[in-house]
């Protein structure tokens, strides 16, 4: 149980963080800030937030838990802000999908007090932003990856385990490297393709016409196609190397359909379809293992 | 209201139309026939159909409506097996992915009797594949394209009409041309996308790793990587032109962000995200135009 949390960032990820907490009975009370006034004052008239802070470090202030929901490319800025306010005593995490920098922005802004950050990335999200959509359920059944560095305190690991653990997630850690690495391949490059399959469409004069006769398939591959510019902007340059090379793992494997599809190659087409399909099939979302995990 | 369906292939697409022709209260009586004996068996035992016939061309004999949900590439075929017994009364669709083929093959096959053809696609399907996955609702709320011909008698076509519409689907028509060029944009090419990312995935050595931390956003990205891979391998080999050419606007398109991600350009990958994420925020599934339909 918490006293308060510093919540800095009252949008989607933030504010479903203080509800969830409120909902498990986990915290007293919510000291906010963000960056725009406006938020703030809607994450407090929403019950998202008990108490607006004019700004991060006050919002760190008297806290024993700090949840930064930032920009990733705010984040060392954030923790600069707060570093003196930051005690062995304090547990405090970010959300970013992206690690390597996350743990080189820390190191850079809290120095000898990097102990008490626990980078954390739940594996969860919309395509809607903002406190307005806030929802106390929005980790439950989620995985939460945790990439500790070899100073992060082990007690402030526990507590961040147990809090991810108590919203009804699944926590896992790994370094932050591997951590970048499987991203790049399992969300950063779909959202690539996802987003260049759109523009690939709307580059062509009948591009409406074909959307207009698009059905549910398209609807779902599409999905991830919706997020925020500025945030996917942020991820894909901080992810960058990882993300080049799983786009050419990509275009290697596509270059296989396409000669095989070019040469009318029917059996080859067909292996290659089964390999994708069977993998599909037996994938489920948060098992451990993926090949044969389901009969 | 007709006297007798003639279902030939009673699988999820064929089956789910039995029951809905059922459950509209359309069909007094279904005879149905599938490659497959087990098949037609466990048809007639779901209640799917009423009578099971021994061959294609005694599924057709009596019947006033004919569906082909048989692969693409056994039209021609089965078409020749009902020829003698199609009329100008009888109405006859397919349900297939491609119309191209589908209507060159109905020419081939029908001679001077094509006019009782409609080249149907509705625009549904499921990961799963079998009767025992037929729904009467699969078709409720979707879209139905059908691909007339100058030969197709206007008698037929709007009973075509009456029939998709009576089920709950929004039926437009187009050229067979038109349809495969659109479909190889907003259906076949994700489907190869997202067979070869799974591939690009699963050829690497810590696929599986990447695998265990995937979420929701990569859980609908590749759910249509599970399609049948037979059904898939028939449907891009049959409209290989056009989905080589839409793979070229792709791959266009993924260029454009490899180089704006490669050279750090923050500007340029947020141009196009935002592009992108513009046009799908405002799609909308059966919307007849994408742009600015809502608000």
């Amino acid at each position: 149980m918490f006293e308060q949390l510093g919540l800095i960032g009252c949008g989607l990820m933030g504010g479903s963080f203080a509800l969830a907490l409120k909902k498990a009975g986990l915290v007293k009370r919510v000291v906010g800030y963000s960056k725009s006034p406006s938020t703030t004052d809607r994450a407090r008239q929403l019950g998202v937030i008990d108490v607006e802070a004019p700004s991060a470090l006050l919002a760190a202030a008297g806290a024993d838990i700090v949840l930064l929901a930032v920009p990733v490319a705010a984040t060392q800025d954030t923790l600069k802000a707060i570093k003196h306010l930051v005690t062995p005593q304090m547990l405090v995490m970010d959300v970013g999908s992206t690690k390597t920098d996350v743990v080189h922005a820390a190191r850079q802004a809290l120095r000898d007090r990097v102990g008490s950050f626990v980078p954390a990335h739940p594996v969860t999200g919309r395509e809607v932003s903002g406190v307005e959509y806030a929802d106390a359920d929005l980790y439950q059944g989620r995985q939460v990856i945790l990439t500790p560095t070899e100073r992060t305190l082990s007690a402030q690991l526990q507590k961040a385990e147990s809090v991810w653990t108590a919203l009804g997630c699944r926590v896992q850690s790994m370094s932050p490297e591997s951590h970048d690495t499987a991203f790049a391949a399992i969300s950063h490059l779909p959202h690539m393709l996802a987003f260049a399959m759109m523009n690939g469409i709307t580059a062509q004069a009948e591009g409406e016409t074909f959307l207009s006769v698009a059905g549910p398939g398209f609807r779902d591959f599409t999905r991830i196609a919706a997020g925020d510019a500025k945030m996917w902007r942020d991820i894909l340059l901080a992810n960058r190397d990882e993300l080049l090379a799983q786009s050419a793992h990509f275009r290697q494997a596509l270059t296989d359909f396409e000669q095989a599809v070019q040469q009318g190659d029917g059996q080859a087409i067909e292996n290659l379809i089964t390999l994708a399909s069977e993998t599909r099939a037996h994938w489920r979302m948060g098992a451990q293992r993926t090949h044969k995990a389901v009969s």
